[in-house]
């Protein structure tokens, strides 16, 4: 299949209606979305070491634990009562509460598992800086566009279900290090990025009343695209490539 | 010689004098600064193609044309008039006037000797995400952090003269595509960025007072470096190890 990898910051068709702006949307994510990523091919396929697998698990440690601050940020771009409403409960799914494990808890427990130590993770030290600036951009925009955007942004997890499914069969079948425990982050993700993708989906379609506001919110799309992408081609380079930047993370293998 | 590369966020000797942390700086630089990155060898050698090195000159025009706005914000962090009239000729050396060439101008004139079309080259249309997030981390860098740490983050100019040394002969020497006209931009540098970086030093040497201000004068230079370094990773993997990710330039000879 050939896909539209031309899908530019500025589309040549006029976006008239809703269903042609999620049409846009559906091509941009099968266009751009990070499972067509060569690095997520390795890591469902079961081709990375140990190393790599804690290269990406730590880095991506980062964008979990960043997801409340953005989603904070984005409750704080409306003054309408009910919209802060509706987006609260993934401050709660990803931070948990007293006694109730979320996200990131479930996150750490992949990090465990495979070995890290808890207080380096948390201390985010060996991140790869590219990790650093590509999910801050994400917590910049939604602060910086408009509330519009703001919320297209998290239209990815229309693709992610798709993804996690994949990565769940495809860990635990390839890798010993790896076990249901260790995977739960994903298994509770297969619910929860649904009903938040088919708001976020609603919203924009009922939001975005003009050609000129479907095309921010295509833009703000393929913007998500590449904060995740970029992290991918990062990893890829300093830990398939073997191009370990200055400071970051060297797995024991590597070493 | 061995380099100490573990030069992390939290220095473990406490920096009790600006000539300690004066010391800490050159060791960074010596460690961290993009003069180390294999990217510039290949660009310096003589071992990038002509579509490689114009994949580096129309991501680092995204960098260029942000110093001004950068520096426009570190302005804005200051109540104090004289370090606003001291840094207002950086504005001028890279925005230039009014029939006076500035440093963006004489960038464009590389990209054009590059053959890149200009309106393709200021539309930054075809940047690797990884330049945008890396070169926009370096302005809200200097928008939320203090201003002395604002001020400290361009201390990588303290290393720029011998870069740039070494580029204008590597690139007239190797490549038969490169001549002096094309680079201008470096030729003014070697006399502007000194200048810029002895007053920097002296700033960050008579502000920081503490040994918790001198770390985050080191921490802001290490900032920098990392700015720098991913952009040249982001490159090498993109167009040396042939990575392009979706919507970003593609050079004739990829095509």
């Amino acid at each position: 299949m050939s896909l539209d990898l031309s899908t530019s910051l500025s589309p040549a068709r006029p976006l008239e209606s809703a269903d042609a702006m999620e049409e846009r949307l559906r091509e941009i994510g099968a266009a751009r979305y990070h499972d067509r990523h060569p690095f997520h091919h390795m890591l469902h396929g079961g081709e990375l070491t140990k190393g790599q697998v804690q290269a990406w698990a730590l880095n991506r440690y980062y964008y979990q634990c960043t997801i409340p601050v953005k989603d904070a940020v984005v409750i704080s771009r409306f003054r309408d009562r009910a919209t802060r409403i509706e987006w609260r409960h993934r401050l709660e799914d990803h931070d948990g509460a007293e006694g109730a494990e979320g996200g990131i808890d479930r996150w750490l427990i992949l990090t465990d598992g495979l070995g890290l130590d808890r207080a380096y993770v948390e201390s985010t030290e060996g991140i790869l800086p590219a990790t650093r600036f590509a999910v801050e951009a994400y917590v910049h925009f939604v602060r910086d566009r408009s509330p519009l955007e703001a919320i297209a942004s998290c239209l990815t997890e229309l693709f992610a279900p798709n993804i996690h499914a994949t990565r769940i069969s495809g860990m635990l079948s390839h890798y010993d290090f790896i076990n249901p425990t260790v995977m739960a982050y994903f298994q509770r993700r297969l619910t929860q990025a649904p009903r938040d993708a088919d708001y976020a989906l609603r919203y924009v379609r009922d939001h975005a009343r003009t050609p000129e506001e479907r095309a921010a919110v295509c833009n703000a799309l393929i913007f998500k695209t590449q904060v995740l992408w970029t992290q991918l081609d990062a990893l890829h380079h300093a830990y398939v490539l073997g191009h370990v930047p200055p400071g970051a993370f060297v797995p024991e293998e590597m070493r």
